[in-house]
């Protein structure tokens, strides 16, 4: 089916993108406002943007009218923030800090979340997740005219991982037990496993 | 465990990094060089930019030397490109088109692609995907100094999504079957789903 985009409303573009692209890890971000109110939010459209140096990028629509959400205009007003992954365990409350809480309440006192000292930022890292990137804001665009996302690219200046997840330099995804989002209200956990070698050119193709 | 990443070489850090942000959806992307070679490649730094307009990210790691993939090149080049979506019954193709090919030879060739005319470029869709994105060139960026990536932002002008796949404006994700990227050579299915409406607020959080 060849769908004509173009006269699309921004909802229906919603739901094509978030289920076509499937399925998206998750940045549990936790931000600060120039006040130092604790924001804590999780965003999908987030991923790996550069090995080294280490990066990472992440959407963050704006809300009704173009006002960007508390995690970007925090972002862009201190040029910090934490990313916290996001497992099986604190799913429940990463989920309940998707609320649209008003800017002066702090998720995080909201849901009840550990907060712990970052080792670089001022910003803390949330205690119920088990891999924190500490990131500078590197870079912010925003996308729409007028803007309708603000698109924040960070330089991961120390990562967190806690001990038994760690193995060899190598992450132990049966342990991690990451989730991610799905389209809708949608979470998923990491299904059926298997290997794909990276062929070397000349191969045997077929 | 507190991880020093600036004692990392190149190669500790994209384990970290690949290990961590999972899962991830995989743009499988063609495109075209100036002299008219189809290049196709999976990539997994990609997502969701934009809703409206409807963009999206991909990030393209340079080869030694800081030398461009042929994705990144062409997409420079010419300003557009494909987003053919990975399923469990492409992903043995997609992963073929992994391998180093040299730049003068078509991956879509030598693995025995279904190359099919786009609707909006001149750069062809891969039949065998059955959710495609047409994209222009947006923006591209490089990040580190000198250049280790190439980040490129595409605006989507045109979606087709195979008819058994598109129900009611959304996507069937059993009848999809994505795949994602995992660390090493790992690749995954869908998991077990589950569902958490966002909460309003106020609410009972605890």
């Amino acid at each position: 089916m060849e769908i004509e985009i173009g006269r699309m409303g921004r909802q229906e573009k919603y739901k094509l993108l978030i289920g076509c692209v499937v399925p998206r890890p998750i940045a549990w971000i936790s931000s600060i406002s120039a006040e130092g109110v604790i924001n804590v939010a999780p965003f999908s459209f987030f991923n790996v943007a550069c090995i080294d140096p280490m990066m990472i990028s992440v959407s963050v629509g704006r809300k009704a009218g173009g006002v960007p959400k508390d995690t970007a205009r925090n972002i862009r007003e201190t040029g910090e923030f934490v990313v916290n992954m996001v497992d099986v365990y604190n799913v429940d409350l990463a989920n309940q800090t998707s609320a649209d809480y008003p800017s002066g309440i702090s998720e995080a006192e909201a849901v009840g979340l550990t907060l712990v000292p970052a080792k670089t930022l001022k910003v803390p890292r949330i205690g119920e997740s088990r891999i924190h990137f500490e990131c500078k804001l590197h870079q912010a665009l925003t996308f729409g005219e007028p803007a309708q996302a603000d698109f924040l690219i960070g330089e991961v200046l120390h990562v967190q991982v806690a001990d038994e997840l760690y193995r060899d330099g190598k992450i132990d995804i049966e342990t991690f037990a990451p989730v991610s989002r799905l389209a809708g209200h949608s979470y998923a956990r990491i299904g059926e496993q298997f290997e794909r070698p990276r062929p070397v050119y000349p191969a045997e193709h077929r």
